[in-house]
Order: C-alpha cells, then sequence, then structure tokens
C-alpha cells in the first residue's frame, strides 16, 4: 500500500491488524498523540473488525464532552462559523475536536478539501482535532461512525466536539440530532425558513444561527424564524430555540452563539434532558449496530444458493418476494 | 378522513382495510380499472399489512413490461422526456406506466406538482397510467416500494413502465438499476459528465440522452460522454451505452430514444441478460424486505426495558455499543 491510499494509509492498517493493538494506540490517543487519534478515527471510519475493541476501549470516556451539531445548506457560511467558534472555545481554554462530515453525493461532493483549507487557521493548535469524514453514499454507516468518532475524541480529552453536517437530507438531520446542542445556520434570502420547516428541522434545531446578518434581509430572515418558532407548540419544560445573528466571516456574533450553546447546556443539565438525550443516542446506536449485524448476516446467505434460488422464482412469476423475505429468514435462523 | 388527504384518500383504507379485499382490487386492477391502480399503488407505498398478500397477488404477473429507467439531475428535462417518450409508445400501440419518483429531500422537494402539470397531455388516455412516488426520506422504503409498484402496473397490463428518479443521490441510482434498461439524461453546459464519473453512473447507464442538444456545448457533452465510454473497460460480451441526441421541448430525437431501448432490449435477451438483471434485481428486494422484517423485530425491543437499559449503561461507560448490541441480538434470538 502507499502513503497515497487517502482512506486507510499504509501505517494505520500495518500497526493496528490486530485488535490487540487497539489499547496501545488508545493510550497513545490519551495522552494526545494526534496521529493515534486521527488512526483512531480512519479505523472507526473503515468499520473493520477492530471497531468493537475500540469502542470498548473507548466505552469509558463516553459522555465527556459537550457535542454541538452544526447544520445548514451549502453556502451558509457553515466552515467558517465552526473556524471562529473554534477560536472562541480555544481562548476559554476547552480542547476542541471537529468532525466535518461530508455526504459525497455522487452528484455534490467535493465539499472537503474547501472546509480543510479554511480550517487551516488552526492546523498547528494542538489543542484541536479536525477531520473531516466522508460517507460515499454509506448514510447508515456514517451514522454508525460518527458517535465512535465523537468518542475517539472524547478519549483524546476534548471538551466540545463540534460536528458539521450538511443539511442537505434526512441522514444529515439524524447525524446532527446526535448532538446535545445543534445549530442550524441559515443565511438571508435561501428562503431556508420555510425549506426548514419543510424538513422538519424546526424541531431539531436548539439554536438558530442567521449568518451573512449583514446582508439585506436579515431582519426578514429573523422575523420568519422567530414567527414559527412561536406558532411551533411547546410545553412549559420545553427548551424555546435561539435565534442569534452572526457575520462569521468578521468574527461577529460567535460570542453570542459560544452563550447560546452554553445557556442549552445549562437547560439540558437543569431538565435532565443530557440524559435523556445520551440515552436515546445510545439507544439508537446500539440498533443500528445490531441491524448492521443481521444485514451482513444475511449478506452471509447472498454466496449461497438459497438466495439465488428464490430470486429466479421470484423473477419468474412462482412466488412473491415476501414469501421469498420468509424463507430467507427461515434459513437465518437454522 | 376527508378526500384532502392526498395520500391516502379514505377511499383507499377504507375499502382494504382487510388483505381479503385485495384479490378483488387486483382483479379490478388486471381489468384495468385505473382507481383499483392507484389504490394499489397507495397500499404497496405505505408499507402496511397488506403489501404482502398485494404481493402474493400480483406475483405471476411478474416480468411482464419492459422496465425503463430514466434518471438525471434537475433541470436536464426528464419529465418532458418521458412525456414525449409517453407518447411515442402509445403511438406504438403499447400501454404504459409512469412511475416518477421524487426523493423530497427535505431541502429540495417540491418537485412532484411540476412534474404532473407537465404530464397532464396524458391525464386523459386509459393507455397510460401515470404515479408520483414519494420517499420524504425513507429511501430504503422506496427502493423497496418501488419493485411492488412496477409489478402493480404489470398486472393492470403495462408493456412499458417508465420509472422516473431525480439523479441526485445514491438511492436514486439504486432506484435507477432497478430498470431493464436506464437512461441516463444530460444537458449541455451542465458539466454532468464529470460528476456521472464521480457517481459512477457510467456503469449504470445503459443509454445516455444529451437533451437540449440545440444549445451550445451540446457537441462538447456528446463528445465528453463518448470519451468516457471510450475509455470503459468493457468485456466483448458486454453492452457498448449509446449516445443519443434530443431536444424534447420539440419532440425531436424522441424516436432515436425509442429506438435505442429496443435495441438495448434485444441485447438483454439475446445475451440472457434479461434474466441475469431480473434475478438480481429480486435477491436485493427479498434482501431489503428479509432486512425489513429483522428492523421491526429490534424495534419491538424498544418498547420493552431492555434496549433502554443497554442505553443507559453506554451512555454512563459502562459498556460499549458492539456489546451492548450484542446482547440485544441475543434477546432477539430467544
Amino acid at each position: 500500500m502507499s502513503e497515497s491510499d487517502a482512506n486507510v494509509p499504509a501505517a494505520v492498517t500495518g500497526s493496528v491488524r490486530r485488535s490487540r493493538d487497539v489499547p496501545v494506540l488508545v493510550e497513545r490517543a490519551r495522552e494526545g498523540d494526534p496521529r493515534a487519534v486521527a488512526r483512531l478515527i480512519t479505523l472507526v471510519e473503515s468499520g473493520d473488525e477492530t471497531v468493537p475493541s475500540i469502542a470498548a476501549a473507548l466505552a469509558p470516556f463516553a459522555g465527556q464532552a459537550q457535542v454541538v451539531g452544526l447544520t445548514g445548506s451549502p453556502g451558509v457560511g457553515k466552515s467558517t462559523t465552526t473556524n471562529e467558534l473554534v477560536r472562541a472555545l480555544r481562548a476559554r481554554g476547552h480542547r476542541v475536536g471537529v468532525l466535518a462530515i461530508d455526504p459525497s453525493s455522487p452528484f455534490t461532493g467535493g465539499a472537503i478539501l474547501g472546509d480543510r483549507v479554511r480550517m487551516q487557521d488552526h492546523a498547528t493548535d494542538p489543542g484541536v482535532y479536525i477531520r473531516s469524514m466522508s460517507s460515499r453514499g454509506h448514510l447508515g454507516g456514517l451514522s454508525a461512525a460518527t458517535p465512535q468518532a465523537v468518542r475517539v475524541l472524547e478519549g483524546a480529552g476534548c471538551d466540545v466536539v463540534l460536528v458539521e453536517t450538511v443539511g442537505v437530507g434526512q441522514a444529515e438531520v439524524e447525524v446532527a440530532s446526535l448532538a446535545d446542542t445543534t445549530l442550524v445556520l441559515l443565511a438571508p434570502g435561501m428562503g431556508d425558513a420555510i425549506q426548514a420547516v419543510k424538513a422538519g428541522i424546526l424541531e431539531i434545531a436548539d439554536i438558530f444561527v442567521v449568518n451573512k446578518a449583514d446582508r439585506d434581509g436579515a431582519d426578514a430572515t429573523v422575523r420568519d424564524i422567530q414567527g414559527m418558532i412561536a406558532l411551533g407548540e411547546r410545553g412549559p419544560g420545553q427548551w424555546r430555540p435561539q435565534v442569534v445573528r452572526a457575520v462569521a466571516t468578521r468574527a461577529e456574533g460567535i460570542d453570542d452563539i459560544a452563550a447560546a450553546i452554553d445557556k442549552h447546556r445549562g437547560w439540558l443539565v437543569e431538565h435532565d434532558e443530557l440524559r435523556r438525550r445520551r440515552e436515546a443516542r445510545a439507544a439508537a446506536e446500539i440498533e443500528a449496530i445490531a441491524l448492521g449485524v443481521l444485514r451482513a448476516r444475511i449478506g452471509s446467505l447472498r454466496d449461497g444458493t438459497h438466495l439465488p434460488a428464490l430470486a429466479a422464482e421470484v423473477a419468474a412469476g412462482a412466488t412473491d418476494p415476501y414469501a421469498a423475505a420468509d424463507a430467507l429468514l427461515a434459513q437465518l435462523a437454522r
């Protein structure tokens, strides 16, 4: 393997072929070795056979960081905002991890490089870990890998983990919902308010950031969002989403965003909502892993003769796919 | 329920609450009753408990229609091309079904109405069934429902079923790959050629249609595609994708598209590829259904106390999600 193999550098797979190497790597990540952190995330992303042992080694560090999700349509300024937020959090003395999730839709891919370049500001800061994760269409895989990657960063001592996603689909909404606090970024004149309603994103947003607030239409966007929040049904014990204005390119409003995150964090703890959210997240993660195991078991039947024979019957009209699925599951249970 | 409930009209759910009504509905669909066809597709789309009995009733009609997929980025002219293709197929005396799949990405939704309006040309033609299907983010659900909807149209006597998808993501590529013959529509100056390579769409395209071929850059687009096809590795027994020019708004090139589809169909039959593709499709469908059943079984554990207890352990760092998933699966196997 060559160094140019971007996803799985030779150094990674070479050194952690066996799960007995995992404790060493975790120990090094705990000591703050950025290469060990990068390797662990690569392994977690690869979904290979070392992942369960990594998860076991990292289990004790679960929940040590505040996880903040940032989502929004392309062009609203997510990377710039993340970059400035990292700066603000560093100024407070926090260790910060950033996971930039790119769904790499085959027709929209290519944002990763841009993000990385814009985040070069922090490239030499030992208190910041920045990592792009790509799904290349394996959205289920991304949902499964992201919580593990968060745990790697927690193990490495991050106080805050920012998970940046492109808000263009249900899967990204799901990834954003893995966070303790979810920021939805909007920009004036993009019609985002209406789209946010369509996407049900109003329900996942804890904080709305109207970025590019120096542009025409910013007031209207803020009004639209506040109107939607006012219309939203909310019990007395529920969080009322905050709206914050920012001009990330000039670092304006960043402290307001940080203050809103702190306020939400306080609310979560006060209402025992942090525990509830994290348990719900863990439940979803366990289910996703269990489903992946079952999917692999079904996949193992694909190479046998049973599924091809059933498929031939369905294609010929001799049976229907539901009856065939029952037969397949009966085979699985043996 | 009111008539304005667009997805599930009262008449539908009211009349087919029980699977014993399914044979009557299938019989009426067989006789060409468009309301029965629409009801069956609605039921199939809903994924309710009548679906297996519908599938069983429709099994004998599997494979009776030629299934043609059309995909491409928004704005390339898919609906106009579909509309003209329907006209050309009708002129040859075919009965035609159209499934317009809209993934309704929360940030891009809203194409359905436009499609329907443009296809009004055929609204009063009893030899044409047109149906929009929406996924609202349930992409797995769409992949599962589409083959069943195709079978409904086959049962209703369609000779050709056109499945139109928005080529914006992996899921749409998957739906397009359900077809016997897949058309990929491009338009000049959209940079689609390069994106098609990224998406691996070159591998699923049997026919490329360069629509809007009267525009500047059409020659360059055709050249790009032909260059990519020339570069593609292909064995002696493999189909070489065709490139067809069209101006769908003026009905130009439509006969060429129809001829290319016929040619591909002949090739499929000659090389026993039609059977192979349909069996592969049936296998994927059986797997998807089996996985859905397993997912439902896991879901049934969610309401119990087992999963919440495991989730609490994971959230507290007492165990890791992989170990918890093993415990969950052990519970499932009981």
